[in-house]
């Protein structure tokens, strides 16, 4: 077992607005309801817990991974600590699907195109258009992004996006010795979780990360995993919202 | 009048549990109040209902203007703005007098001390000693402070550490075209309107600063204020909360 010379903490925002409406949100700024500010405020107790303090946070550029963020640093303590943020963090672009009810869909296009779009490795939705309410087309907060905004993603897309800011802003504050929070969202994250475990293009498709626990990677000095998967602060809340996660896109009873 | 090249905002924090206590506070990182998180969010449908839309924001490290901020921020959705922190923007640190209350102070050590230290520009209260429960020695957010913690302050002392980061951080976002909110505390706020508004050493004794309401200052290219003073987002609100920061020790009925 290899020496642990970093420490790097993945949170998934809580329940948003929409994960309980069971739509395709990707882009579109979603508030947390109160399930996921209370998800929010025990992710915190469970850092302070561990005593797993952030020295600096990055956060994706939405709501949803914005409050989580804040949330669970105040009640860790931890609310003065930098702040980071990029649009590279941000969820997969879902395209047209924004906005979208998942059953529906399902329903509409078949469990097979349905799959495709959500589980595909390198099949994007179709791109939204300009002028849907659900497009980030004018958003002032991506008017001075560091590279081409999507208007649709599939996982790989994601990958290209947010690798790059892994390397220049992530790692250089792991090197610095810093204790490192990533508050984002189920893809950006598991395209961070492929990249660190070196997950293949096919199996990555059956990796889900629950919201709301905070996912901790102890890191050689190769920023390798010392355990390949990481540890989830609480495993056996972890293991049941995974099996929730997996069962996203069923029609409600 | 000049023409108006900078926009910048102040924002004091809204009531904290040590305000509605009538507690020395300081540097104790005590948390808002409902009525505090009921002024944040004001705070920020002020800035919307005027398009006042910071592009970055400047916060102290201490939560009352964090959670102030981010809530205001929430409510104008400007969440995703780059945020900066320093210790600079702190406020005054009170010395011995951390975790004192204020109308008992006063009956101790009578009225011409208790103001003297309340309102003297260059007499510091007693240092806080390392020991005390309300001291920050060993505080981790200070470990990496650029320059020596206080044990305490004056109001001087406040002007001194808060206008190097004036200079050297808020200054080049303004003259970036940035709007730029900064989300402090009565005294760091008013150290800078002191060096805003030109105002005298005598003169900043009679200046208080409400809790909450944003406070627009339109600077020159010099970056002198156009309008002395600034501007309160809500002038009857700022005009009432005034009157009432000026009552503060007195001793409750």
């Amino acid at each position: 077992m290899s020496d642990v010379a970093h420490t790097l903490v993945l949170l998934r925002h809580g329940e948003s607005e929409w994960n309980a409406k069971n739509l395709f949100t990707g882009w579109v700024d979603v508030d947390l309801t109160d399930k996921g500010r209370q998800e929010a405020r025990r992710a915190g107790e469970l850092m302070a817990a561990e005593e797993l303090l952030p020295d600096i946070l990055h956060t994706s550029l939405l709501r949803r991974a914005i409050t989580t963020a804040n949330t669970a640093l105040d009640v860790a303590d931890r609310h003065w600590i930098p702040v980071r943020r990029s649009w590279r963090l941000n969820e997969r672009h879902y395209g047209a699907l924004q906005g979208l009810d998942k059953a529906e869909t399902r329903e509409k296009y078949g469990e097979e195109q349905f799959m495709l779009w959500r589980r595909s490795f390198d099949t994007p939705p179709p791109p939204i258009e300009a002028d849907s309410e659900f497009s980030q087309a004018g958003d002032p907060r991506y008017a001075d992004a560091d590279g081409p905004i999507p208007e649709t993603e599939c996982l790989k897309d994601v990958i290209g996006r947010m690798l790059p800011y892994w390397d220049s802003s992530i790692v250089p504050d792991l090197r610095a010795g810093r204790v490192v929070l990533v508050a984002a969202h189920g893809n950006s994250l598991r395209a961070l979780v492929k990249h660190l475990d070196g997950i293949s293009d096919d199996d990555i498709v059956g990796l889900n990360i629950p919201t709301g626990i905070p996912l901790l990677y102890e890191l050689d000095a190769d920023l390798e995993p010392v355990t390949r998967g990481g540890r989830y602060l609480d495993p056996d809340a972890a293991a049941a919202a995974i099996e929730q996660v997996a069962n996203q896109g069923r029609a409600k009873a």
